[in-house]
């Protein structure tokens, strides 16, 4: 099988995970990173991969297998989507649940004589996967999503906004109790807040009123308000020495019953501890990209979910192989 | 779409365990059971289904949708399997893992103009795709697989065949300090000995030498010997009243490392705990059934496994609301 050309659009942390597990990967190439910025000033590191402007990408169609969108949800995807999807087999990770289908549909119109396969990456990705297993093998039962411990970059951007703050970082920590309760099995009725609590560490601007940037937080709706938080003033030093990584992970647990009179329960867990979220979900990008470029030479075009990809397509190995070395 | 009418072949644990997934199934109705026995010795319990000999199913081909394979993978399924894949659509939990590529194999010359689902189930089945998910995402990792704590049937009978022994069951118990090591990160090397030990608990024959049954279990190869093994012998009433369940249940755990020079460490772990054994099992088939009468529609004929089976195809719901509750 020939080599897969990877084309990376968006050069952040995602992007940047992207190239790494691209790199990694036996049977991939990355052919180019293509940006909004001077392409000359990316700092691609020892990787053998041109810069281009993103207007160019156009003009490589024969030479890109597959583009990963490695932009925001909120400010990029939901353009470049659509945008890549008329010319290029892409793989993103769209993660704004609430807008996946529209989302979708935006870019299935376009998708004519491409494969692309979106909302990948860890939730959603892997954690959907997950759900759609747990709920089918145990229709009698009840799911939980914990996310943590690690960064939100929204919340942590939430606290940055406010006056006298000078930086942040957010950690979403599940709360230990209800995760017992959870595994448990007595598939207890819990909200956000009953599940999860909120640790922050805070650099204050010299001078700024510390009681004043702790209430703010604290009565943030939707952000804090609702939440058990917890803020902690940091210095400049330990803001970077300590808090500068992307840790994350979560857990996704179904507790279900069976038997006819629901005698006996089970229970599911699925669990993530990410050193670099950005870098994990750069690595399931790229084993989907496998699976996009699969799936577009057999002609399977559109618009397409974890839920669609059978699991053979996102792995190196070939089908004789997986069967008789993981089955 | 309409209700899809299952069969199953053997009703042992396993056969039970798939009976009362179906009658659990919102679109799915058991339209037969088939044995080996005289049908009418069967104790089916209040489920509205009939019981029929073996030797009638084939005058049955347009009432079944798909037959559910229930029997033993040491004596049963590999004869089941070829012979009723030619006639029905199949699903089956068929694990004597050395031997599945040449089962698939005997299944796929046969299914023309069916489609046969082997090796479903939690390992083989779901523990094979988090083992696929896992490998193709952290390619530069360690996998590893616990098993327990629970019931090892081929343990248990290996203890019954000893002389003196009137009842035995044996639980295999992962090592919590060999997991605690995966999940460290640090990637040790285990051995299946050094990850499991096996706690037995036996009801000795009246007036029987326990210290020689003891000794024999103790050394008995590739059972025991190997293991750190531990004998209880109790009375007939604890037997009964503590050991008649099935539990089981294990861990499919993957580290790995990203970032190009490996800077960053990820692990991925699924665990299952499980009240009984063969009623998961038989959910597991069960969804899969549903995954088999949804691609023979399609025309996906041959002899298929958990990695090619796209996860929506198991769900009992449509394809925009998995998208919009589970995506």
């Amino acid at each position: 099988m020939s080599r897969i050309r990877i084309g990376i659009v968006g050069f952040g942390n995602i992007g940047r995970g992207v190239l790494s597990a691209v790199n990694a990967a036996p049977d991939m190439d990355a052919k180019g990173v293509f940006t909004r910025r001077d392409p000359a000033s990316l700092e691609i590191g020892e990787s053998p991969v041109a810069a281009y402007h993103i207007g160019q990408a156009e003009r490589m169609i024969d030479g890109i297998d597959v583009m990963l969108l490695c932009g925001s949800s909120a400010d990029d995807i939901e353009d470049h989507g659509p945008h890549f999807a008329s010319m290029f087999n892409i793989v993103d990770s769209y993660d704004t649940h609430a807008k996946i289908p529209q989302y979708l549909a935006s870019v299935d119109a376009v998708a004519k004589n491409t494969t692309a396969i979106i909302s990948t990456g860890w939730d959603p990705g892997l954690f959907s996967i997950l759900r759609v297993i747990s709920t089918s093998v145990l229709p009698d039962g009840a799911s939980y999503t914990f996310w943590g411990s690690g960064v939100s970059q929204g919340h942590s951007a939430a606290i940055r906004g406010i006056e006298g703050v000078k930086d942040a970082v957010q950690y979403t920590i599940p709360i230990n109790e209800a995760v017992d309760a959870v595994r448990s099995g007595s598939m207890p009725k819990l909200d956000a807040q009953s599940m999860h609590q909120r640790v922050c560490y805070v650099v204050a601007e010299p001078g700024a009123d510390k009681a004043k940037i702790e209430k703010s937080i604290k009565t943030m709706p939707h952000y804090f308000a609702d939440y058990h938080t917890f803020v902690n003033f940091i210095d400049d030093y330990s803001f970077i020495s300590e808090h500068s990584g992307m840790p994350h992970g979560g857990k996704e647990l179904r507790t279900g019953k069976t038997g006819g009179k629901g005698q006996h329960t089970h229970s599911i867990e699925f669990s993530l501890d990410l050193d670099s979220n950005p870098e994990f979900t750069g690595s399931v990008m790229t084993a989907y990209a496998r699976a996009a470029f699969r799936m577009s030479r057999e002609g399977l075009f559109g618009a397409k979910t974890v839920f669609d990809v059978p699991l053979s397509y996102i792995s190196v190995m070939d089908r004789a192989t997986l069967i008789k070395e993981l089955l």
